[in-house]
């Protein structure tokens, strides 16, 4: 992987020019959140720039983006951020692999595919990173850059809770908080704690139909596509669920298996104090952090699929 | 109110001698975590010291305790910590009203009951003010304060999610993050996240039959006593249930109003974006915070106390 230290990064964006920023697939607070970071960052400089995404903005996600218009234009300058692997363009891997010229990330499993990297595998996001950067430039971080880079410290932190939350991660935010008094509270509650009618009784039912196994220290839930439909719950509004299995004392291992409605099943995993589900998702052909990673399983029923899944967790808890 | 700073604070900790530290009753992870920390502070300095509590220690919070054991001995000096009013002392009160020096707290509420002093209103905990003392002393935190430290300020902020959490929050955690590398992610899942198949049912059942008030900006959750018994649910762990009326979309005024085995019941209140419960605990002869309160209403059928709850709120959310 070539590396980039903050110094030279931040020559690079100050000289480059008409940007196509591109953020992964299934878009979460802090790739939009890094993503309309630099998106602003860019734009104070003067240079043209969009961020692009194969799949639309969530709704809750909204408040990031709104009064962004962008132009169309072809780019000169490619970054990609918080994007760990060129599968996760989505639709946009055959426009853009091998013209991605820059790449800002913090996954540990980042797979060298830019031309350059500013990666900190320290950091707890992205957005963590993109603070780094911008401060070592001494930029001046504006409201809505400090909005951005706020909500994807939280939502990859699990607001704070997590593992990667560290002592960086608090001074940035104490940073954050000090310059701007923005809705923190607010934001979070909307961010982590509000849920529709519909995914209170969807949680419910998931709860009820838990399946689990190794003395208890696995936990799999299980989403037929229909239980979405007949509950008018979105596919986004149901990621959140990923965290449940987690809550129940004494699981190590949560998975939470979601049927997709074009076939196939996409898989989240969450860690407890010792496991490692990074290993499990590598090995179905994902990835992520060691405590919370995701794949994809193109076939199988249910039943065969939640079984494999079992066993491969079963045998990584007893390695 | 008789303030001191903290430099007056320091001096008189440094000179007392035979503490009796009071924290209130049904104790949190801000007074056990304050309690305890005082009661590290002063044995330091070598002066004899014990927490005193009306309430056992909930098995959640045991980890701050570990391996203390207080002499029996009687007072020469009482220092109350997180202690707003003399009532939450419960059957303590009797025997320390009158005799309190001083108190360390961040209530806004506190009503100024002791000699002197170390108030500060703007901290998130009183775990959040004792941490300001002891770096303005340059007292030397050991591992085992940093953990009390860090509970306090988590439980007391909902792991750093509610209004109350605030730069200088923010800032003191990244300090205790710096210093000692505790089991944060993994004590923040055992305080936040984890629950017993019992309270997961409970969970279920309350939410089911939750009551809904002022176009769904009320929402009340009424928990009969004899539930717990069935599921095997004790007080403390129904605790976080308080937390559970405000993730429904659109809810302004959070209730849970938990019949009490004695006769009577215990109400928590929690308010979203623009209401402020305080008001409303107060006018029930409770007390506590603009987003999060409680009170004790002694006599009463369920319906008549859910009742008038309910119209306490909506005149509030109307005036």
């Amino acid at each position: 992987m070539n590396l980039l230290n903050a110094g030279q990064t931040a020559a690079f964006l100050r000289e480059c020019s008409d940007v196509h920023i591109l953020i992964h697939r299934s878009p979460d607070g802090d790739c939009i959140g890094s993503g309309y970071a630099l998106y602003a960052v860019l734009t104070a400089f003067g240079v043209r720039a969009r961020v692009c995404c194969a799949d639309p903005i969530p709704p809750m996600y909204r408040f990031l983006i709104e009064g962004v218009e962008f132009e169309e234009f072809a780019p000169q300058t490619v970054i990609a951020v918080d994007v760990a692997d060129l599968q996760l363009l989505g639709d946009l891997r055959e426009q853009y692999e091998g013209k991605i010229d820059l790449c800002i990330d913090h996954h540990i499993s980042n797979t060298g595919y830019a031309a350059a990297n500013f990666w900190n595998p320290n950091a707890s996001a992205a957005c963590e990173a993109l603070y780094t950067l911008l401060k070592s430039m001494q930029f001046p971080i504006t409201k809505q850059i400090a909005l951005c880079l706020y909500t994807g410290m939280a939502t990859d932190t699990g607001c704070f809770k997590f593992s990667n939350a560290g002592a960086d991660t608090f001074a940035a935010v104490a940073d954050l908080k000090r310059m701007f008094d923005l809705p923190y509270a607010s934001l979070n509650r909307q961010l982590f704690d509000v849920k529709s009618k519909g995914r209170m009784a969807l949680d419910a039912r998931l709860m009820q139909a838990v399946q689990m196994s190794a003395d208890d220290r696995i936990a799999l839930l299980y989403l037929p596509y229909v239980w979405m439909e007949e509950l008018g719950v979105s596919a986004n509004e149901v990621d959140g669920a990923s965290n449940l299995p987690l809550q129940i004392a004494g699981v190590e291992i949560g998975i939470l298996v979601k049927e997709q409605p074009e076939g196939g099943y996409r898989i989240s995993m969450r860690a407890g104090d010792h496991a490692d589900v990074s290993v499990i998702c590598r090995h179905f052909g994902g990835g992520g952090h060691v405590k919370a990673g995701g794949c994809s399983i193109a076939e199988g029923t249910p039943e065969a699929v939640c079984k494999m899944l079992m066993e491969v967790s079963e045998a990584m808890l007893n390695a």
